[in-house]
């Protein structure tokens, strides 16, 4: 065996949310860590600790997670990508693998994420698509809801969309793009065209949210709450007033984790708005 | 309730083959044929016989089957679709509901099917296509399984096509349309683009067949036939010999279900080469 010194590798993942229990390794259930730790512990011979840099949750997807881990056999980036993908189930793919500088850590050098979440507003949503857009079957105000969106961008206490129960350090972050807007043919890139019928045709939406770190459930919150605003139970005001209060209560319900997606993690090279 | 005459339906589906066993009704397992069955029995307070035109194989997915059924209680169209899509799982959806002329069958009528099978053959295929995508990380010659698919075209007896152990009336088929080719973007339509990074970029492949009926698993041993053309196993005038052999022995493996399926059935009024 090799003994020279660790190469630290950087892996960039797409992965299938649902069934899993979200990226950190659990007591019970499959996480996306715990696959990702297996297949390099074999590869290596003794185990091998990644780092996500971001914690998605159960069910949420992925298709610019990026994780880091450090070596002692010395791998090509392409050997290396194919060898975990022979050795991971399919819902997990490792797309790109690339040499990193040592001590290179996905979360501690995180400069910023991006998500997307996907809703379909239509009558039918298509078989290929549940797992991936959340239905909202009714009528939306898109406008009302942009404009809501847009009012979130800046540098906030963001209180109000963290789930009960959580320890941060600081609530405040930097969010540099909420917008909500219709999805472009061929979006969201990790669902299927909509199979509706044109009588019932599927208009879906795409909320947006890049930052400098998120909440537990943050994004998933202001969806939520960005709905209520859609179906007019709401004011776009009232989404800026909620985030004044910094109360968890004064904020919509959690929408479901399937229509969220960890698009890109952007560091340092990259953080000038381009996806990884 | 009322007792009038029996409306007749045609009802338009979608479905996930993934955990299916299929169109038919089996002893065990969950079938597309029982989920709309059950679904439509509630509606109508006592059993409902539904005839599907294509009985797809456990794990092949459709766009555009045909259903129909006859139902004492009447039903506007669109709520009909409504309420079972309201009773089905998500992964089975009425796209559209019709009221058709008593005693109309869905198979007995139909004149004619199309299928498409989805193939990939980058070194990646992403975690949304996997179900939908038969993956062969080998490089194809897409000319020869051309030239070899258009061998198909025609009057044909398809016994070298047909699984073991089926019996039919007669194999002779007319098949009107078998090309491969690369998929447009956007194709296939169930599944969601590919994610896979540049330097592994994943083409895909879309095998078309369309004809006048199909014997068991007829498609899927073709497919599996082209695919042995592609890697440079046989020549694409061995595909001619197969056929000619009618001995299901001469051809290649059956390729595997969810790579496949069924995009539309035609009736006569649509019987132009147009889809559903």
């Amino acid at each position: 065996m090799n003994r020279a010194a660790l190469r630290t590798y950087r892996l960039t993942l797409a992965y299938d949310g649902t069934g899993l229990v979200g990226w950190q390794r659990q007591a019970a259930g499959v996480s996306v860590q715990a696959l990702l730790e297996e297949a390099l512990a074999t590869l290596e011979g003794s185990p091998v600790p990644v780092a996500g840099a971001g914690r998605t949750d159960a069910g949420v997807h992925a298709i610019g997670q990026v994780a880091s881990c450090s070596l002692r056999r010395p791998f090509d980036p392409g050997v290396l990508r194919r060898a975990l993908n022979a050795l991971l189930p399919p819902a997990v793919r490792v797309l790109r693998v690339g040499e990193s500088e040592p001590g290179f850590h996905a979360r501690f050098a995180a400069r910023g994420k991006i998500y997307q979440y996907a809703l379909a507003t239509g009558d039918v949503l298509g078989p290929f698509e549940y797992r991936y857009v959340w239905h909202v079957p009714r009528r939306l105000d898109a406008a009302a809801m942009a404009e809501a969106a847009a009012l979130l961008e800046g540098h906030h206490d963001f209180a109000a969309f963290q789930s009960a129960g959580s320890r941060v350090a600081t609530t405040t972050r930097s969010v540099v793009r909420s917008g909500f807007r219709p999805a472009e043919p061929g979006e969201p890139l990790w669902a299927p065209p909509s199979l509706a019928a044109p009588e019932a045709a599927s208009p879906r939406w795409i909320y947006e949210i890049a930052g400098d770190g998120f909440l537990r459930q943050m994004v998933r919150a202001i969806v939520g709450s960005l709905v209520e605003v859609g179906t007019g139970r709401r004011s776009p005001a009232d989404l800026a007033r909620i985030l004044a209060s910094c109360d968890r209560r004064q904020a919509g319900p959690t929408a479901p984790a399937h229509g969220l997606c960890l698009v890109a993690v952007l560091y340092d090279e990259t953080w000038r708005g381009c996806y990884d």
